[in-house]
């Protein structure tokens, strides 16, 4: 069967991993891809040209943050979020439910749906299946994603299952309410699943098979890195991909280290998002071709080497170790600006280091070579 | 007499405006001319890219930071601040006397210097005359000020006599000192007085004197823009310029609003610098060719216009005042740096179009129609 938003381009003969693209009216989108996360309507500390710089093929947006601020009003007013913000390529939204189900004592969950206070101003609000959807076609996301309950970790078989049926039943009220409504904004929109099941292997494999009879563009994988060890999280991944089809994309939900998204490529996922590289910058960790590190570390204090020379970026390569150590222990935006620079460069350059490797039937290798290496000196 | 360093191109022949070039090894400086500040070798939130965006001719550096951090150890190591940041365009720094004074309780004055406690960690330092010439060889920026006294406002006559004879006999060790010792970086610099002398204008006239007799490369007036009311500056700031030689370059410390610049350049100054443009931005202030405003304001909320399409800056022609203020409302990053990118733009604006006016001995009257028109709506 065609499938017109996600193109599988070639397998690994070696892994589960795979080279494929995914075709939204804002632009193509090569997989595997790595979307920087823009909670707010910006990717922290980064203007959108600097996003263009990085190459940036798609970022995040959360649902939750935007309906809150500036609000569904606003959004409308603006003509969606591709509008407001000045960017032009594809944007991927979460449908608020992980932010919503952080909040702990300002939540309380029925059949139909979640109410909330905001964290801002205590105000109460309501997030359904369906709320969500409309909200994710007023912002005008390219992907948007159904509300689901991500399970906490750890939590016992019984109240996994509970919780996921829920969420289940959430996915076929979003899937039947996405179906029946219409862009807004004159682009068409993909919706995803996500599948839940915590860290039992049958309730993954049911939940994952029942998701795709429901036939969404895309599926992810939600409740993984939530404190459990990272092999658990490779065997889960692995239950899943093998029950998904091959001419979907696959999500792999706020993963990871570098680590992570090799080993996760491996096991068959082509999409991920994560702060990491953006709030660890601004705590003063750096990502690098050379390995990572605490640039505020002493051993900086006198370096004039460039940040990293080898991702393709200009700041990285004009300013040094030593005057980024001094931006950021002087408490200066412009640290946390070339950092966050730095760290999203890092990501893609992997991202795109993976996806010639797989096109040259060398990824495994490559991948187990990077792993062994790469920040051993650290 | 043919002064290598300030050339006057021409007079205004309604004001006592100037139009020159100040001619450093790092490049001309067309004047008047407002200089960005940054304070730790950064213009918080600007990345040196986008000054050269800005076409900022040059920029300020604070000694005292620097001393503290990086420290002049680091800083020999980088080869001076230019190499430090990044920045190949002229940069002048303070004598870091305005900082420790501002210290309060940290400081204990002699005739030698002040003693002084580190805002940072509390360790203890000392500032002498040539102390403060030898820091700024080691940054190497390109003009330097002496140490001084920057007298409170209000202040009586007696402790502004003697405080500014302090400051004086600085001026003669910082200029002695400064003669005998030679650029460490291989490119000229150059070295400003500062004239004290409060609000008294006998005592103004005399230090102004004493300073031209001193024969520096340019002088400032140091002490104003400290509390006092505007008209008071202004008359201050007049008495100086009368004194001061028509062949060197005069330097109005620490001022000020759009108002104050203009005004000052009809009285004879050439150089500004001021926090306002970028530290206002970061607290919502922002400066457009329509007026001032803070951005917070929820008229704003709903607002598709341009940030200000007539400052030459592709930031604030792209983006919308109604996404700044989401992102200022928000506590966003961009938001500091688009809101700075903008007020600096302004500033700089309103000195290039300053320039082109007396070129076309068309100053006053613009001037006067500019002051009496802009921010008239707000």
């Amino acid at each position: 069967m065609q499938n017109n938003f996600f193109e599988l381009k070639q397998e690994c003969p070696n892994t589960k991993a795979r080279l494929g693209v995914i075709h939204t009216e804002h632009g193509d989108i090569p997989t595997p891809i790595f979307m920087p996360v823009g909670t707010q309507g910006t990717v922290k500390s980064l203007t959108q040209q600097n996003l263009y710089e990085l190459d940036a093929k798609i970022i995040l947006g959360n649902t939750y943050h935007l309906y809150l601020r500036p609000g569904n009003e606003a959004m409308k007013f603006y003509g969606g979020l591709h509008k407001f913000m000045r960017w032009e390529r594809p944007i991927l939204t979460d449908s608020g439910g992980f932010q919503v189900f952080s909040l702990q004592e300002l939540r309380k969950i029925s059949a139909e749906g979640v109410q909330f206070k905001s964290h801002i101003d205590g105000s109460t609000h309501f997030f359904s299946p369906e709320s969500v959807v409309e909200t994710q076609r007023i912002i005008g996301s390219d992907i948007i994603m159904v509300l689901d309950e991500c399970v906490p970790y750890p939590s016992d078989y019984e109240y996994v299952k509970k919780s996921s049926d829920l969420s289940l039943s959430w996915a076929a009220k979003s899937r039947e309410h996405f179906l029946a409504t219409q862009s807004i904004w004159g682009h068409k929109q993909f919706q995803f699943a996500i599948g839940q099941g915590g860290m039992y292997e049958d309730l993954r494999r049911e939940y994952v098979q029942k998701m795709v009879e429901m036939d969404f563009d895309g599926y992810a994988i939600g409740g993984l890195s939530v404190g459990e060890p990272a092999s658990q999280m490779y065997d889960i991944t692995s239950v899943c991909t093998e029950h998904l089809p091959k001419n979907k994309a696959r999500y792999l939900m706020g993963v990871g280290t570098p680590e992570n998204l090799l080993e996760s490529i491996s096991l068959g996922i082509d999409m991920f998002d994560c702060v990491m590289p953006t709030r660890n910058a601004r705590n003063g960790q750096i990502f690098t071709t050379r390995g990572k590190f605490n640039i505020r570390n002493s051993q900086f204090k006198l370096c004039d080497a460039p940040i990293d020379e080898n991702v393709g970026l200009f700041s990285s390569k004009n300013y040094s170790l030593g005057y980024l150590r001094h931006l950021l222990m002087s408490n200066e935006i412009l640290g946390l600006h070339l950092a966050s620079m730095q760290n999203i460069a890092f990501y893609l350059w992997l991202m795109r280091i993976a996806r010639e490797k797989i096109a040259a039937n060398e990824f495994q290798s490559w991948k187990n070579n990077f792993l062994s290496t790469w920040n051993k000196d650290n």
